[in-house]
């Protein structure tokens, strides 16, 4: 793309109204024509597609267009000198380009035109009567028109177009390249589906990559005789494979902040990182000055202020948390037990395979009320950021999911306390139940059925949509319908998100989910069953394209987010390194002491310390390395100096000049959040 | 203070020279008289007095003097509007005065004069030949000539004056106010002594208080009888003591935040856990960039050269750390083992006596030698600031101290495995040799030592000075002797400085040190002996007051440094707690083990999944709580987005300038840094 202003426009947006009966009279109050004649007052290029059943509007932004929207937005971009600053379009020219070479990035985009078609405002002082196939819409002044037409249920949805060329392009370049599978076009990724989904690729490649060295070990382990040091292999294993789960997650601190100084997504280096240390979001606390702007400029008051909105904030934490814990403990846990005993009691495989049917169905009914609950806890702690509340919900249902998972098996190896049908045990559960179901067929086969189910609703949809235009017969207006137009096509696949809560997590929670359930059982259960690393790395091969191709190819493209980091997973995965060193350690005093070569005496005390030396190991080696290489963090600093001789002659003038400018910045960000608030 | 110039200028810098024969002849060149010229040049303020032997030149600075050092060294400083800029003498006004009023720190006018008096460079561009007592001295071009006169042993020593008026002050409103110890007047310790001090006070007054609350439940546990409830009370004991001491260290590091947020030492805070955190500061990666600047602006290589180095640092701290943990796990512990099996064995109470004296003896040589040892090879660490050498050697010499102090205790638990026995010799041990001897003794007596030994030797001194005056018999000059002068008094008194290497840290290593060790012994034998935080406790109420008269009575003032946090203590600290944790489990396992009552099995998992449970509570906890509070953080960024607005302008403005600006700026700092390195 060219940086001289004649770049190309491309449709990103789409709004779907339904169809309507155009012998209507006055077309100029129809409350859709209205619609699009305030997009295209805006400077929107705007194409219009009748579909079978709705009609498309698709919207495309020139440059000129966004970057007015982010101005008014205030969105901080880095700029050639180093720093961030709020853009303006003015000085377009001192903003750093993406990678790819377009001014915005996918998420700033998405963010600019959200303003954009949100912000069709009725400016006049009265109340303007709209209609919509006869019916009277009422536009009050100074209402958004698309927040009204959603409310009434007439603008069906709003989602994000996918760009075909950069699709088919990926597709060849990512999902269908089948060797060298770890290396992934990232900065394509990034520029099409924004950093967090680059983010969580990046992730799985690294994992996977590093994967392959416990795969080869716990190999070697398991299947090659040592003769008469066997008793010290497991010890042995269970150390190097903390101490690379350790050093794995470190260096992942580190890739990721790389990526993050590579994309030039500078500032939110810190800035994320710090609002994950505290919790909160700047605007959370912004909100709050909001509030206590009654206050005045005292400090004192506000400081008090302050105090008491975090440890309110604490406190309805702590609360949730309780109420999440306590109702796992309580509710969940016996549950489980009584699952698990039933199933080792029962001995007609009949009657088991009943029982775990009745189990599955519930579980999954337990699964969804628990989200829910999850969720509407969430809502109730203090409004913080989005990435903050999926951040707290993540942590919650992990809770579910980690009992669901692993209660059974812990159940076990807490009754059947002889090592060698346990690990019989454990073994024909990891891989029937875990490893080949639910790593290879459930990955493989659910992939693909992901793959064709969404397709097959897609046919039965356009099945339908067909039958309805039959069975109406009116063959709708002339020559615009094209039966399957891509943006119809597109509004018929199934949206990207969570199975667990649609509102606050994209579909990559369930990715996730899936890798750390399945890296906690190859962790925590690593001594009984060193092979099952192999499984794991062979699964993530998989994973890697599945999750490409049902990205580019099952779903709408997903609407851009924030995130920098993979957020409350890094800790998710720490905890299942913890769970791990103390299981595997207990795993190991069981195996010695039943077979009764070790004294459990001598033999115990070896394994505790062992035990607490890599305890110490995976809390002290966050110290010895830090998350940020010396080249992502020199960058900034240079930046900083550099930015802060710059602009200190201006601000040494504005602070002489007294502290007129500063009333007039205040004013006008006031003035700018009480529009906000409206 | 009052802000229109008319500054009182007081004397703080002291040059001690010897006393010299006036009746050379031509006292232009004297090379003492050249350095005074030299000072009065520059604009300092300058007072010769000619004590007993050696004559003291005092040295005062106008403010002005100072500011334009101040710009000359670049110093950032924090300005009205938020933002710290480099600090310049035209805008002075828009610089936040520091809480006494006064427009420098301590530690900014000590640097400010450090960079003047020793910035006494011959411009000129030949040699110039200065004599001194007759003999020749040749002053070279380019220079500086305190540097030169400090090789040849002319200026003795060069050292920062009492103030008397404010060290009065302090004297009176807090180190001999009896009443609300813990009550002390910080902002007064910082604009006196500097932030490190400051910052060690706080933490000695908020661990005071503090620790009331184990001291009390200690108490109850240990004189109280629970009846049936008494196999709870230790395991009771222990949780609560633990969680105590997490939740004190995540309260301290909030503390700390506030602290420096109302110090106005905005930036620091962000940049020194920064470099905690990355272990490295940023000047020794800007002399990084130093070196690498001939690869140009080739940012892959950059990139390269700064990972080199950064892991060519680890692998040299890695190296050091290894020789150090060797050398105290091959010597060291065979040594301690030896004396302490050794004293086990031996009946008789002479012969151990004896031992004792020669093991004290020897330890002492051992730790001069192991400190010795450690500052050398810190030397051949990649050269960072100073404050990250002084924490890298702290947790060197720790690891030395820390041997030398449980080892023997850790040797008698394990060997005398019958818990009562251990019990009392625990008690034993730690009422007379540790809390007794070491808390009270030690601190009331050794800080009376400490309060009279340096008078000893300061009259000692003067006797010597006296004695040398009567054996020179030549009075002096005319009227201008004053024998007890304030500065040759203050000259006398010996440096405050650690007992262990006495250019990387000051004497607060030493109390930090006898702190630690402290809350060590009361912390993991707590179940043994819950009493001993009582006598901490009161321990701790001395040492607060006799550290503060050591620093305002005892010592010369101390140069100021510019750690922001506790450092490196912080981490010793918490490694403590772990330790804590594992020591009293065990403890509490022989306990139960010992008394039969429970069985070992159920007792043994009950108190292992309590240990566990304890760890993961620490090491989670400082997720949940963050370091910083929200009106601290919410302070910091408001400041960074109303700066980051005023300046926009003028940044973009450069940008669009071309990179002419940036041109200069790099030619400037280039300039500034080779002569640095001149």
């Amino acid at each position: 793309m060219n940086a001289d202003g004649a770049e190309q426009v491309f449709f990103e947006i789409g709004v779907v109204v339904p169809k309507r009966n155009h012998e209507h009279e006055n077309e100029i109050y129809d409350c859709v024509e209205v619609l699009v004649d305030e997009f295209m007052k805006m400077g929107l290029k705007v194409e219009r597609i009748h579909g079978l059943t709705e009609e498309f509007i698709k919207l495309g932004a020139p440059v000129e267009v966004l970057g007015r929207a982010a101005a008014n937005l205030q969105i901080v971009k880095p700029t050639s000198i180093g720093m961030d600053l709020q853009f303006e379009w003015e000085n377009v020219d001192a903003f750093l380009r993406q990678p790819d070479g377009s001014l915005f990035s996918w998420c700033e985009r998405f963010q600019c035109y959200y303003h954009l078609i949100y912000g069709t405002i009725n400016r006049s002082k009265s109340d303007i009567n709209l209609t919509f196939d006869g019916k009277e819409i009422q536009w009050e002044a100074g209402k958004s028109l698309l927040h009204k037409l959603e409310s009434e249920g007439i603008v069906k949805q709003v989602f994000p177009l996918h760009d075909e060329k950069k699709r088919k392009n990926l597709l060849r370049s990512w999902a269908l390249k089948l060797k060298d599978c770890t290396n992934q076009p990232i900065d394509d990724i990034y520029s099409y589906f924004g950093v967090k989904i680059a983010v969580y690729f990046t992730f799985l490649g690294m994992y996977t990559r590093w994967i392959t060295f416990p795969a080869a070990f716990g190999l070697i382990v398991d299947w090659v005789n040592f003769g008469s040091l066997q008793l010290l292999v497991l010890p042995i294993f269970l150390v190097s494979i903390v101490l690379w789960a350790v050093m794995f997650f470190q260096f992942w601190k580190r890739k990721n902040a790389a990526l993050l100084a590579r994309l030039q997504i500078n500032s939110s280096v810190s800035t994320s990182q710090e609002s994950r240390v505290l919790g909160m979001e700047w605007s959370a606390l912004h909100s709050s000055i909001g509030l206590t702007k009654n206050l005045g400029t005292d400090k004192a008051k506000l400081k008090e202020a302050f105090q008491r909105y975090e440890w309110f904030g604490y406190l309805m934490r702590f609360r949730n948390d309780t109420i999440v814990i306590l109702s796992i403990i309580c509710l969940q846990l016996p549950f489980e037990l009584c699952y698990a005993h039933l199933y080792a009691v029962i001995k007609s495989h009949i009657v088991r395979f009943g029982l775990t049917a009745i189990y599955i169905s519930l579980i999954q009914y337990f699964t969804k009320i628990g989200g829910k609950i999850s969720a509407r806890l969430i809502k109730y702690e203090i409004s913080e950021s989005q990435e903050y509340r999926a951040d707290s919900l993540v942590y919650k249902v992990f809770g579910l999911y980690f009992m669901q998972t692993y209660i059974g098996v812990f159940y076990h190896a807490l009754v059947h306390r002889d090592f060698l049908t346990l690990r019989l045990l454990l073994i024909q559960r990891m891989i029937i139940s875990q490893v080949k179901l639910f790593l290879k067929v459930r990955k493989v086969f659910e992939n693909l059925a992901e793959n064709s189910l969404p397709f097959l609703k897609y046919s039965y949809k356009k099945f339908k949509a067909v039958r309805n235009e039959e069975q109406c017969g009116k063959g709708g207006s002339t020559g615009k319908v094209k039966f399957s137009s891509r943006v119809e096509k597109e509004y018929l696949k199934s949206t990207y998100s969570a199975s667990i809560c649609k509102e606050l997590e994209d579909g990559l929670f369930d990715d996730f989910l899936e890798l750390a359930l399945q890296f906690g059982m190859i962790m925590m259960f690593a001594c009984a069953f060193p092979s099952a690393f192999v499984f794991s790395a062979m699964g993530n091969l998989v994973e890697m394209r599945a999750d490409a191709l049902k990205l580019l190819v099952m779903f709408k493209r997903p609407v851009p987010r924030a995130a920098t980091t993979i957020g409350a997973w890094l800790n998710i995965f720490q905890f299942l390194i913890m769970m791990s060193i103390c299981t595997n350690s207990a795993l190991l005093v069981w195996l010695y002491d039943q077979e009764g070569k070790w004294k459990i005496e001598p033999g115990l005390a070896a394994i505790l310390i062992m035990e607490h030396v890599l305890l110490l190991i995976k809390f002290g080696f966050s110290h010895l390395v830090p998350e940020e290489p010396a080249w992502v963090r020199a960058n900034r600093m240079k930046n900083v100096t550099q930015a802060q001789y710059m602009c200190s002659r201006q601000l040494f003038r504005s602070i002489s000049g007294g502290e007129k400018a500063f009333a007039e910045w205040n004013a006008e960000r006031s003035l700018h959040e009480s529009k906000k608030t409206d």
